[in-house]
C-alpha cells in the first residue's frame, strides 16, 4: 500500500520507519531540509538499544502537495492542524488522525475523504535529530473509525513486529481514555519536573495524582471512575522511568499540548457549570512556564 | 546592652553584625564549629556591594548554655524551636522571637520570662557560609509585644544604620500580614522556580497569585482585603529580582517553611469548614519537592 504521513515529529519517524517494512511510504515534512536529509540518508531508528537506518522512504515538503497515496496519516500536533488541512480538505483518500484530546474533531466534519480514522498512539518515542527517532517504549496503536468502515483499513489487520495495531469499537471512548490518562500525568509531571512513576511514589504527589483524577473524571463524566482510575495509575507505573512528552517540552523551551489537554477539560467544566479549581490551576501553571519558554 | 542571638542562619548573623555596633552581642549556634570559625575570623557582612569584617561579637554552642543576657533574641526557624526551648524555658530574661507563622504563638505561653516580644523581619538576608552573611534587602523589623510593656525594649528606641525597628500595637495583625505576604509569594515562586517580579509580569502566573490570595485572605478572614492584596502586590514588585527563601530552600534540598505558612492556614481552613482546594494543592506541591530533597 502507499501511505503517505503527514508530520516529521518522533510519531511521524516512527511511523515512517516502521510501516516502510512492508508499505510504500512517503513522509510530508514541514521543511525542505528534513526531506532532504531523509532522502540522502534515510531514518535512523533506535529500538532495544540497536539503531536501524531504514532507506526506501521517500520524503517531500509538505508544500509540494500530496498526490498518490492510498491511506494518509497525520501526525502533526494538534495545534499544527490549521497549516495541514488546506492540503488534505478537498482529498477523496482515506484518513488517519493521531492527534492528543478532541481539539480535532471539530476540523474532521468538513473533509471530503469518505474515510476518516482515529488513532491513538501508545508508544513512547523520542525524535534525536531530523531523520532519528528512538522507540522509548513499545506499545500498541488504537484505532477507531469516524466515517467509514475500519474493515477497509488494511493497516488494522497486517502484522509489523514491534509496531501493532488494535481496533476500537467507539473512537469517543477511545480518545477519552487516552485524554484521562494524558490529563493527569502531563500536568503534574511537568509542573513538579518528575518522571512518571514518582506520580505514584512521592506520597504528596500521589495525593495530588488522586485529587486530579478526581476533578478531571468528575468534568468529564468518567463512567467507571475505578477502571479509569487503575487504567491511568497502571500507565503511570509502567512508564515510571519516562518523563512525560510535556514535561520534555517545557524542559526544551517548546510549545507543550496543555490546550489540546486540560484546555478541552476546562471547556467541559464550563459548559457544565463544573468545578475545576485543580485543573485551571495547573493549566495556568503550565501556560504560565510555557510563555516564559521553559 | 548585652545581646543574645539564638540562631547562626542568615537572619542570626544578620542581627548579630547589624546590633554589634551598638550592643554587646553573644550569638548562640547549633555547632560548636560555628561557633569557633565566628570567634577566630568574626562575621563578614556584605551590604550595599561592600564587605565588612565585625569581630567584637563572641559565639557559643547553644549547649553551652545562656548567661548574663538583657535580652535574648530567638532567630532559629519555626521548625527548630523545639530544641531550642528548654534552654529558655525558665529564663527571666525578655524575649523577642523572629519566626514567621504562627506555630510558635502556642509555645509561648509556657515560657517564664516576664516579657516576650514579637518581630517580623523584612529584610532580605542570605548566608553565603558560616560567618558571612549578605543583606540583599534593606527593609524593617516590625515589633510588637506579646506580653510585657514594649517601651521597656530598648532596641525599639535606639537607631542603628540599615537596621530600622519599627513598633506594631498589635502582634497579631502584625504576623498576619507577614503570612498573607509568605502564603501567597512563597509557595508560587517555590513551585513555579521565578523571582517574585514574575508573579506580577506573568499574565497566568497572576492569574494564581490572585487566585491564591482570594482564597487564602478569605481563610484568615483578611479584614481590608484590597488593602492587603495592594501590599502583597507590592512587597512582590519591590523585591522583583530576589528568589523566595522557600524556592531558595528547594533548589538547595533544604527543609522550607511551608508547614509554619501555609501548614497554618489550612489548619485554619479546617476548623472554619472554608474550601482550600489552591493552598492545599501547593501545600502538597511543595511537601512532594521537599520530601524529593530538592
Amino acid at each position: 500500500m502507499r501511505i503517505g504521513i503527514i508530520g516529521g515529529g518522533a510519531i511521524g519517524l516512527l511511523f515512517a520507519s516502521h510501516l516502510s517494512e512492508k508499505h510504500r511510504v512517503t513522509l510530508y515534512t514541514h521543511t525542505e531540509d528534513q526531506a532532504s536529509i531523509i532522502n540522502r540518508d534515510g531514518i535512523r531508528l533506535i529500538e532495544d538499544g540497536e539503531s536501524r537506518l531504514l532507506t526506501g522512504i521517500i520524503s517531500k515538503g509538505l508544500d509540494e502537495g500530496i498526490s498518490g497515496e492510498d491511506l494518509l496519516i497525520v501526525a502533526v500536533k494538534q495545534y499544527h492542524l490549521p497549516q495541514v488541512l488546506p492540503w488534505i480538505n478537498g482529498i477523496q483518500v482515506p484518513l488517519l488522525f493521531l492527534q492528543n484530546g478532541f481539539g480535532h474533531i471539530s476540523y474532521l466534519k468538513r473533509l471530503q475523504s469518505p474515510a476518516i480514522y482515529l488513532g491513538v498512539v501508545e508508544h513512547g518515542a523520542m525524535k534525536h535529530d531530523g531523520n532519528t527517532v528512538e522507540h522509548t517504549g513499545l506499545g500498541i496503536t488504537r484505532i477507531a473509525s469516524f466515517k467509514g468502515e475500519l474493515e477497509q483499513l488494511s493497516l488494522v489487520n497486517g502484522r509489523i513486529d514491534h509496531f501493532p495495531f488494535k481496533k476500537s469499537e467507539d473512537y469517543h471512548s477511545m480518545l477519552m481514555d487516552k485524554l484521562v490518562v494524558n490529563a493527569v500525568i502531563n500536568p503534574l509531571t511537568a509542573i513538579l519536573e518528575v518522571e512518571n512513576g514518582g506520580l505514584i511514589t512521592n506520597a504528596f504527589y500521589y495525593q495530588l495524582f488522586q485529587d486530579l483524577f478526581e476533578e478531571i473524571s468528575d468534568i468529564l463524566e468518567v463512567r467507571n471512575k475505578t477502571e479509569s482510575f487503575e487504567h491511568v495509575k497502571s500507565v503511570c507505573m509502567a512508564t515510571a522511568e519516562n518523563r512525560s512528552s510535556m514535561l520534555k517540552d517545557l524542559e526544551n523551551g517548546r510549545r507543550t499540548e496543555i490546550d489540546a489537554i486540560l484546555g478541552h477539560v476546562l471547556s467541559e467544566a464550563k459548559s457544565k457549570g463544573k468545578s475545576d479549581c485543580l485543573t485551571s490551576s495547573l493549566y495556568r501553571m503550565v501556560k504560565g512556564k510555557e510563555s516564559q519558554g521553559g
